[in-house]
């Protein structure tokens, strides 16, 4: 595919603007080969108009067709073979076979959503007689409610999953999947993976018949493109993964408009894991080194990272493995030099903090996996401890006791995951921190680990603010689909509905 | 009872500040006997954190429990006979046999949400195996997901509907029913009322061993109350009735708030009704009576009152006999003197837009029945035209083609509902209107009138804004518990979940 750097708007492939920015090879801090043009506001406007004027014949597609459209997508993506395997390894450091495991993701999550809306109850179905209203042959006339899209959606991909949580990732399939038409932010850090997917959704909606306009692609490396899209009034929701700072400030734009619109920011968290006493009896060494892991993977670089833990202050064996283990791991390549940048002085940040133990080495140099340990009391005078540095670290508190452990729980705010490690009877002596962490958390977990969010119908991968600014929902599974819905409901027309 | 003018803390009954209010009659424009105390801060304070407090056993309770609560509640209001259908018609103005009504429909929908809760499925269990963690047997670890109460909910009564959308209303029945404890702030429109139905759900959260705050509620005449129950940090959600700029003005401080919190404000619509050609063939006098009585019930003071209605400019008959009907209707008593105001503004307002036809007799006092007709053209040029005047009026629009009919339905703002009167022949010719009304509406009715929401599972009492803060959500209806949950996943726990 020669790649050209524009917008894909509609059928149309445009760059009216003269600002360009490269993408980044982060392997070796160069620029990739081709510009890439900020979108106008005119480009942008013009996005959003034919995404207006689409959602007028996309709502009304037959779910199979919606179906059939995200199946072509999944096969479109495939088609674009180990082109767009190496385009984003090249753009997120990230390896060949991550990438690959990121398309086997994507293709399926597309695939899975096509099976989802071939069943009709997706919509929700539910009907009641009426009492004061008759239909001509004297029956109670029907109420029959179901799910509607809600319109056109803006998305905003993440710089971590480059293909899972990107141009076709959970928040685009799911818009789709509703019926809602969708304009897509490219991500700047991989504004070429973000080209050849945009352009293959474009062939699948010329394949499958949608409309022209039911998806575009904008780009932009400055924060106007976003904020104009989410302003314009034809927009409807948003869906955002990213950095806290980054979708609260869209929240913030969103519910200003003189028509407020939801926003679905997921903004990360420390996702807190507790190895109970009994966990650690005969395996800390081995739960140390599948921790390690969990921290790790990816270059620490996973919403659901682990980066924070809580264990008793006599886990001294786990705690010394675990240093060991991670001392050990190599240091990675990050996502872009910002995020380098970012982990680099939360890391110093955290060391300088008094009452701490750092067990592992730290050059300052590149993401080098980090492990902090602290006490229970100190990490609830500096709560900055217990804040996400994103990247390969993490912070252990270390508690004298059960109540202290609790006490610790009590005060955390919301996170996407908790985890507990421990055996059956370890759960039935913190029945508390069970009951104290499900008011904490989308998801809990107890035995495993919260990388790895498989998308399947129960998964939730959301939580309570500041994780998200809407704990209601998911990003993640089918149920995410329900974000960009909305309930009507048909009274007295002939044969039920409409 | 003897009426004590106090807030409702828990158990407690007290007054600690000086402000002091009365209800009023507004039959005969005099204050009522009580003297009603404003909540101090501290009051107000405390009223949340013993909800908070509660929560966290409330939200633990078994659904049968819940639902036996709810049951209480219903035979608690009951129990209060006659002197809470004389008290809230006193302080309403609203016949008795009215208020007996809503009495019924109060209890109905308490006992509704009670079944609804004793199915378990009311908690949309979903569950799925994972790939990636197995259990100690080798079997794949579950991931299950369901609904779980979002924490303790502030609730604003309106003055309109004293019970069914008061204290013990919708919105406290589906916060309860979900788990969440309330925080009601009582109406100053009706404060005896809502003394009465408090110490009502207090007796009843009493017999069935309910947590000390799971239900407490404050009186303020002032918006001062509301506005410091909407910004206490425990409080998790905001359910309202009431004026946009009531309304508004909550969902502006909640969203601002540290933590952003739902608001839940159904704010009322001017609920187009259209009648085509076909509705109007030899029964436009009848279609006129039912119509004059749509617009008129209940002082013309309901949330559904029909104020737009759009039809052909050929369908004289109708309008004229509508004019008729409306002038013959006596002038009723509006619930407060500020609604009585606010209606005659509005009125006289609308009346000195140009291009207007007034053909209902207007006196300038009192609720006096009203009906405006303008053209299509003359209706997108003055705007206002179309905004709700709350009360016993409505505006027709009339059009010279299906086209200029279509155009103004393009144009219309969010609404709770919209009505279609015709026959199937003109639903079929009229197929796009109908499919622009879907966009528009939370319930789109035909051959029916939009008063009279029936309190079922399938009922949809919302719709986009400015008609409500949150299109995704029902205020009436058993599917309105949801606005007071979120999803919760518990993955690899023996036995399935927690």
């Amino acid at each position: 595919m020669q790649l050209t750097g524009k917008q894909l708007i509609g059928a149309d492939i445009v760059a009216e603007g003269t600002t360009t920015f490269h993408g980044y090879t982060p392997h070796n801090g160069q620029p990739t080969a081709t510009t890439f043009y900020e979108a106008t506001d005119a480009e942008i406007d013009r996005a959003v108009a034919l995404a207006d004027n689409a959602f007028w014949t996309y709502r009304k597609t037959l779910d199979v067709q919606r179906a059939a459209f995200l199946e072509a997508i999944a096969t479109e993506i495939l088609a674009l073979g180990i082109d767009l395997i190496d385009m984003a390894s090249q753009e997120s450091a990230l390896p060949t076979a991550r990438i690959e495991g990121e398309r086997g993701r994507t293709v399926a999550q597309l695939r899975l959503f096509a099976t989802f809306i071939r069943d009709e109850t997706w919509v929700r179905p539910i009907s009641s007689p009426l009492q004061l209203q008759k239909m001509p042959n004297g029956e109670p006339a029907m109420l029959h409610q179901r799910q509607i899209a809600l319109g056109p959606v803006a998305v905003f991909g993440a710089s971590n999953f480059p293909l899972a949580f990107s141009v076709a990732g959970g928040d685009t399939v799911s818009a789709l999947a509703a019926g809602c038409p969708v304009v897509f932010k490219a991500h700047p850090a991989h504004p070429a993976t973000c080209e050849m997917v945009g352009r293959a959704i474009l062939n699948a909606a010329q394949q499958t018949g949608m409309p022209g306009g039911v998806f575009s692609l904008v780009h932009g490396a400055s924060n106007r493109v976003g904020e104009r899209l989410v302003q314009h009034p034809a927009i409807k929701a948003v869906g955002f993964t990213g950095s806290f700072r980054g979708g609260k400030a869209l929240y913030d734009l969103a519910v200003r408009r003189p028509e407020p619109i939801p926003v679905y920011a997921e903004m990360g968290s420390t996702n807190p894991v507790f190895f109970l006493p009994g966990a650690l009896v005969g395996q800390s060494d081995q739960l140390a080194a599948s921790f390690a892991a969990s921290v790790t993977q990816g270059v620490g670089q996973f919403c659901t990272n682990p980066g924070l833990f809580v264990t008793s202050d006599t886990a001294t064996n786990f705690t010394t493995e675990l240093a060991r283990q991670l001392s050990a791991m190599p240091t990675g390549t990050m996502l872009t030099a910002g995020i380098q940048q970012a982990y680099s002085h939360g890391i110093m940040h955290q060391r300088s903090v008094a009452g701490t133990q750092q067990p592992t080495p730290w050059t300052g140099n590149g993401a080098q996996p980090h492990l902090l340990l602290t006490s229970v009391e100190n990490a609830l005078q500096h709560p900055e401890l217990s804040e996400e540095v994103f990247g390969p670290s993490t912070v252990g508190v270390l508690a004298q006791s059960k109540e202290e452990l609790l006490s610790f729980a009590r005060q955390l705010t919301g996170h996407l995951t908790a985890t507990i490690h421990g055996t059956e009877a370890d759960l039935a002596e913190y029945a508390d921190l069970v009951d104290i962490l499900t008011t904490k958390v989308g998801r809990l977990v107890f035995n495993g680990f919260p990388t790895g969010v498989e998308v399947n119908h129960a998964m939730v991968h959301g939580g309570p603010f500041p994780a998200t600014t809407d704990s209601r929902s998911t990003s993640v599974g089918t149920t995410a689909i329900y974000r960009f819905t909305r309930p009507i409901c048909f009274q007295g027309f002939p044969g039920g509905t409409v």
